[in-house]
Order: C-alpha cells, then sequence, then structure tokens
C-alpha cells in the first residue's frame, strides 16, 4: 500500500481508469446501507506530459470539444465552451495539486489532455475516473508507482473537495475496478465481489437530467424530514435487496438479479428520484427483453441500465431503448480498475 | 344491530349500494396492515320483486347488456352472454340463499333485476355492492329492517362463499359508505374515519385488466416466498404511510395526502401488481395537475385514482387521461352506504 519512489521519471504518461454504474442501493448508501458498485468497460484517459512551465488541461473529444483550459501559477484563465467539462477540469487541477502536496515535489510545467469514450454527467461517474486517472498519471511522471489503493484515497480527496461532500465508492470502483460492494460502516468502506458473473450483459442507456446530484440528494433529505420512519423503511427495503443481490451475483443468477433490479428501481421512485421519462424507458426495456432494469445513479433522469440473459438480449433491449429516444452506451461489467497505459 | 321483524311485508323493494375504492393499504391488508377505503358516489340498485315461482335474474344495464339468468328451484339455467356479469349473478343468487338462511323464510318466487352506474371488475367493489343491495333489498321485502352491521356481515359471508376468500372491507364500506379505516386484527375489522376531507376531488381511471385479483395476490404471496424480508419490509412500509394517510385525511391536508398516493403506488410498484400501462396514466395524471394518484384495488391494470386541488384540477386531470386512453369515473368521495330507496 506504500507509495515506491521509482528509478525513473518520465516525460509523458498516459493512464486510464473506468467509468463506474450503482447496480444497487444509490441513495441508501448516503444513510449508511450498502451498495453495488461496478466498473465498466467505458473509460477515461489522461496524459499528462512535462513542458517548461504554466500548466494547459486541453480536452479534445470530451462530448462538448474544444475545452481548454490554461493556468498560470497560482491563477486559473479559464477558455471554457461547456460548464460540465469545465467541472471536469477542476476535478483535473485539484487532483495535480493533491499529488504535490502528497508527494512534496512537482513538475515545472504540464499540458495534461483528457479524452472519454463515455459522456460526462450522465451518472457514470466520469469525475472520479479523471481524478483517479490524473492521480495515477502524475505520480507515476513523478516518479512514483501509484498504487490502488492510495489513488483511490487521493481520488476521494479531490472530490470532496471539489464537490464539498462525496461518495468514496466512485474513486474505488475506478481504481479498483471489478465489482465493489460498499459498506459505508467499515473500513476500508468497500470491498471487492468476486462474483460468478462477470461480463454481465448489460445495456446502459441515458437521457438528459433535470436536476443534480446534490439537489436529488437534498431532495430525499426533505422527505425523511417529513416522514422519517417512511423513508427509513425504504433505505432499509433497498439495503435488504442490495444483500439479496450480493447472493445472486455470487451465484451467478441473472433472473434473480433482474428482479431484484426491478424492485430497487421501484424504491428509488418512492423516494422521488425517477421521472417519467426514465420509468417508460426502464419499462420499455423491460418489454422488450431485459431481466430487470432500474436507474442507476442519483436520477432526475441519467443513466439507467438494463440487465439481459444474452448479449442477443442485450442488442434487442438496446435497440428498443434507442427507438424510445435514449443515448445507448454498450459496456461489459467488471471492468479493470486505473492502468497506467503509456510511460516514457 | 338485531333484525327487527317489520310488520310489512313488500311486493318490490329496491336498494342500491355504493362502490368503493381503496385508497391506500390494498394487498398490504392481506398481510394484515392497515387500508383506508371510500365508498364512492357511483352505485349499484338491485330491485327485488315478488312473482309466483322461479327466481330470475336480469341485468338489463352493466356494461355488457342482455344478461339474464333464469333458475329453477334447485337448479340454474343461464343464458348468460358476459363472463363478468355472470360472476356478478353468482353473488346475486348467494346472497338469496343467505338471507333466507339466515331469516328461516323465503319468497315463492323473485324476480331480480341489477342495474349499475359504475363498470364491473374495474376494482370498484362492485361484487360487494350487488351482494350488499341485494341483501339489503330481499331482507326488506322478506319484512325485516335490514341493519347495516348485519348486511355487511352477510356479504362477507357471500363474496367469502362465491369467491373462497374475501376481505370484509368491499362489502363494509358498501354497507356503511363514508370512509373507513380497516385494521384487520380488530374486531370489528373496520372503523369510521371522520375526515376534514368529504367529497375531496378525485378522478377515477380504468384500463382493462390483464389479471384477476386471486392471481396478483398469489403473486405477491410468490413473492414474499422468495424474499420475505423485503416483501415484509414494503408491506410495513405502506402500513407507515396508511398510517401518516389518517393524519393527513384528518387534518385535510390534501398535498401530503397526493405525496402518500404516490408513494403507495411505488410500493405497490416494488411487489410487481403495477403495469406499464398503469404507470404511464398515473404519471399523465400527476404531470397534468393532480396533486397524487395510485392504482387502485388489485393492480394488473384496472382502476387507478388522482387526487386534486380542486374540481377544475380534476376535470383538467380527467381530459388528460382520457386523452391518454383511459376511461373516467367522475365520482366524489365518502358517499352514503347501502340504502331500500324504495318498498312497496
Amino acid at each position: 500500500m506504500k507509495n515506491t519512489r521509482a528509478n525513473a521519471v518520465y516525460r509523458r504518461v498516459v493512464a486510464s481508469a473506468p467509468g463506474k454504474i450503482t447496480l444497487f442501493g444509490e441513495h441508501a448508501v448516503v444513510y449508511g446501507k450498502p451498495a453495488i458498485v461496478t466498473a465498466i468497460s467505458r473509460r477515461i484517459r489522461v496524459s499528462v506530459e512535462r513542458r517548461m512551465e504554466g500548466i494547459i488541461i486541453s480536452s479534445g473529444d470530451l462530448t462538448v470539444r474544444g475545452v481548454e483550459v490554461v493556468m498560470g501559477r497560482g491563477s486559473v484563465e479559464a477558455r471554457v465552451h461547456a460548464e460540465h467539462a469545465a467541472r471536469l477540469l477542476s476535478y483535473v487541477s485539484t487532483a495535480l495539486r493533491m499529488v504535490e502536496e502528497k508527494l512534496g515535489t512537482r513538475a515545472d510545467g504540464l499540458r495534461v489532455s483528457i479524452s472519454s469514450d463515455m459522456p460526462v454527467s450522465a451518472g457514470l461517474g466520469t469525475s472520479a475516473s479523471v481524478s483517479v486517472a490524473t492521480i495515477a498519471a502524475y505520480m507515476k511522471l513523478l516518479g512514483y508507482e501509484p498504487m490502488r489503493e492510495e489513488v483511490a484515497r487521493l481520488g476521494y480527496m479531490v472530490e470532496k473537495t471539489v464537490q464539498g461532500a462525496a461518495s468514496p465508492m466512485d474513486t474505488a470502483a475506478a481504481s479498483h475496478g471489478g465489482m465493489l460492494l460498499v459498506e459505508p460502516w467499515a473500513n476500508p468502506p468497500y470491498k471487492p465481489l468476486r462474483t460468478a458473473s462477470p461480463g454481465l450483459p448489460v445495456i446502459i442507456g441515458y437521457i438528459a437530467r433535470s436536476a443534480t446530484t446534490g439537489e436529488l440528494v437534498a431532495n430525499v433529505r426533505r422527505l425523511r424530514d417529513r416522514y422519517e420512519s417512511i423513508v427509513d423503511m425504504v433505505m432499509e427495503t433497498i439495503a435488504e435487496i442490495t444483500r439479496e443481490a450480493v447472493k445472486a451475483l455470487l451465484q451467478g443468477d441473472l433472473e434473480s438479479l433482474g428482479l431484484l433490479m426491478n424492485m430497487n428501481h421501484e424504491l428509488l421512485s418512492v423516494l422521488g428520484v425517477s421521472t417519467p421519462r426514465l420509468d417508460e424507458l426502464v419499462n420499455l426495456a423491460r418489454s422488450s427483453g431485459a431481466l430487470g432494469a432500474k436507474l442507476t445513479g442519483a436520477g432526475g433522469g441519467g443513466a439507467f441500465i438494463a440487465l439481459c440473459r444474452s448479449r442477443d438480449d442485450a442488442m434487442q433491449v438496446a435497440r428498443s431503448i434507442k427507438a424510445g429516444g435514449a443515448s445507448v452506451i454498450e459496456a461489459s461489467l467488471g471492468a479493470k480498475g486505473v492502468v497506467v497505459e503509456e510511460a516514457k
């Protein structure tokens, strides 16, 4: 777990980290309940390259193009064309600072380039992926071997710094990959789930969001202020579903998993975080052959997942969801965590 | 509570009983949880008239017309054109027999005519209304004053006999009218709710059903066999919602009532008794101005209710629901119970 000083320092390092989805337990995890998160095969790549001075962060192929931030020493001059991309860039700059504070050293100047094959702000944990990939790449550049535990911890600090509050699960998934059982009361608060179901056939759909994660979490909090016992019972029911889902995952019981996903979705609806459009698409996924479907992440639009019996079924569900107006990401579950892809 | 022998016997008696909807707690009540049912202003009328011999039961203006059953002594010759109406007729014949067994007397022959201004098999408790109205009319015809408690009890026995199993709440609502808090553990298992919200502006929509009440109850039972603790938690959460709804009803707090209805609907969805079509219409009601909406009754299609802030809002919701393909019943809540309308 300790960082080992590497022999070499590098001129340019590329690291990548996977996106993640929550299979079970979003929102409930805020109230101390277990959750299951999984890395997906879509990744964010961060290239960190030395330059003489100053820091340039660019993102050439995020969903919105042409974003570039030039930071002087201690000041930031931003030329930003999209709010979402801008948010990602603040994770990068914070990640760079965290690494420098941690290691007590820094590069004179940096060019950071971000590329992604998944959409930002769709609930796929892109901010955690960016943070984690940036940390790993920069540590490597500075001559330190990025250990996953340490990268996850620093990534969590980045998320907390940028957002004010954060869950450690996104950065844990981005660092460790695979599937994780999140147990907020434990230390560490997550552990790997060695499932009998690697490469689960899942389709991820997403639509525009009408509310931010912060707003949705606050809405649930207000509902609990009003109906504490009802909301607590819902959270505990979601926890029980997550516990059953762990059993189903270990057994590779896809049919049970689908049923549990359906139930989890409806309980999220009780909390008011689904939308009619999400319900419609989730129902569409179910009626076109999915074993189960649910929103994933905070809700209010955003991403949803559909579990299928086979890859063929998944393709059929993908077609239906596309026809229903959603964007579709094809990805397999349980992808590998943060990786240094290139160092020279 | 005792039947008083009346001085007169009659040639023809007409009695009517209201339909009912469940505001909160359907399905959970099967597991001993509280529920709230309310009579609605749509009624079934049963006319019972003496004839020389034999029993003729006819239903001129049920949804399906032209139903007539001619029963000889002990045998039944049925000319039935619709399964739903046929089911109603078996409630009538059983109700007649229960009254005769109870009172130890009978008419030589009878012509029973049923009319209804609500649809059958839409979850509005028409079988209970028919049973209760028949019992009241026939008791009166035979010279006994039908007391509501006794009529409810006999009606419950009719439902149990015809269906094999039954809840006492439908016949209680049809007999007593108003709103009832159903408490399965209490004796009697229901008590009147004196609400601050009489005449609540509610729109009742309904669509075709894809499953019977028995099938839906069995499905929930199977789900519980598989996931006992999850289903028990859902039932207890519904119970808590019902308890909060009693408070909201007593305070006339329509906005809270709407929110609680929404939550109750989503919990019924967890149990798998809603359908995509019902979800769509419930969402449509919500988005077109309802304070809350939920399925009512066993689900699998059937009826749903939308609570509105005003009669104008209710009309708007009714238009949306109609445009969305559902049939709409306009009715006020808390209608009067069984009434002898005519006796001569």
